[in-house]
């Protein structure tokens, strides 16, 4: 169905330094597919709270924001989701009559991806990583009860304090460890990056895990995954990661949730 | 052509207190025609300098300004053209890069309707009304060169300040004055409104008169309209004047101007 924009038509989109694709290719295909009077912009801002004042004055009805401004903008809502308390970041503002509550829907996604292949609670894991996406996925491992990780970061102070806050350990290196999973959240493997052909983790551990999760999105099958796959391991990858986020975030704006063979249509569409 | 938005897509807008179908008709009609990567969407708001500060923010190309806002919000931009210095009211905004000019393109619209109906100079005329509107119709027949008229209103206090200002006559009522051309700038003859079968000039004034013009847009065909048409006027349509602003605003925010043909059929578009 193609719908004509009129007076009606609902607003939502991003707020970002550099503006992608993917996110707006996804709603706007959903919301063709399924009727819905809504349109995606992608916006990039060096205002946040201009950005965000003009969320609130135009009732734009959702915002994806992402890098530099998922904790800047915490000070700008009205209400915070459980999942941003749990990890002082925010990816989704919802505003519903003027009154904003952020949401993580990357931290929702990953506690989803958790249940969705049923990765055993006991499992020990080593997650690379200090960032913001690391704190998320550490978090939501975390709450999900997974207790015996180790966190792997070669900037000492980022990765003790998350460790620290979380109750895991914390190494520079992975060295000796052969947890069951292996977790990716450094650019490691990024298309464009200084280490796109790189492994982010020794081929040894890989062999010796039972499950592969990486968080890079760009490509989807990234060394991490394509020596997972070929090991026969369990992979996770990044694309879930952002897709199943992205739904989410469709979810919360417009009140509707796609089928399973809508959402994975909307995910070839928006990757093409 | 039917585009795919993606992240260049700019971003143009209304800013109303009860957003209409037209112009967001118009503009999204020929930015699918001419392959343009836009998007228009109407907003309305109770928040003028948060919307004004959202458009700086997010960097949205132009904004369409109606009631109530064509004056509040002069203070909010950074530059005025002639079109707005000579009425103190604007209907456009351009932001290129952060800076915002505003325009008239009301203003704009009566120039050049005066010019492409070829409406001797010398025609004494007579437009009924005092607000904003009235101010912009006026103003550009007091720069058009046209110097013979009277400002018909019952506010006597509106009606003397708008002729005093621009050098013309004032008159509660048309009483027996026959002048060349009426211009109806009030509500009278508009669809839903008290007076919508009313003419807003005696009978025997309009067919007295060459020139019948009618700033009322809904219905184009009004109740003066009609009977001018009828006696074998020359008609200028509310119409017109809407459908003009609009091209200027699409011309403004795009630097495109469309053909005679495309223009037309955006319009019949923009009605349907």
């Amino acid at each position: 169905m193609q719908m004509h924009p009129n007076k009606d038509t609902q607003l939502c989109m991003s707020l970002s330094a550099r503006p992608g694709n993917f996110g707006l290719r996804f709603h706007n295909h959903l919301y063709e597919q399924l009727g819905l009077n809504f349109y995606y912009k992608a916006f990039s801002s060096q205002d946040l709270p201009g950005a965000i004042g003009g969320i609130r004055a135009l009732g734009i009805r959702g915002c994806g924001v992402s890098m530099p401004f998922k904790e800047a903008a915490i000070a700008l809502v009205d209400e915070l989701d459980d999942s941003v308390q749990a990890i002082d970041s925010l990816n989704t503002i919802v505003n519903t009559d003027g009154h904003l509550k952020a949401y993580n829907t990357d931290y929702i996604a990953i506690e989803q991806l958790l249940k969705k292949h049923a990765v055993p609670k006991d499992s020990t894991f080593a997650l690379r990583g200090s960032g913001g996406m690391a704190k998320a996925v550490a978090s939501a491992l975390r709450d999900g009860g997974y207790a015996n990780g180790v966190i792997v970061a070669r900037n000492a102070t980022a990765g003790q304090t998350l460790a620290r806050n979380l109750g895991y350990e914390w190494q520079a290196e992975l060295a000796g460890l052969r947890p069951r999973m292996l977790i990716n959240v450094t650019p490691i493997g990024m298309t464009g990056g200084p280490e796109a052909q790189a492994l982010a983790f020794d081929a040894d551990a890989v062999d010796a895990a039972d499950t592969v999760f990486d968080v890079v999105a760009i490509p989807a099958e990234t060394p991490l995954i394509l020596r997972g796959r070929a090991e026969g391991k369990q992979v996770i990858t990044g694309l879930e990661v952002i897709a199943i986020q992205a739904l989410e975030q469709f979810v919360l704006y417009t009140g509707v949730r796609p089928t399973p063979e809508q959402f994975e249509k909307a995910v070839a569409f928006a990757r093409a």
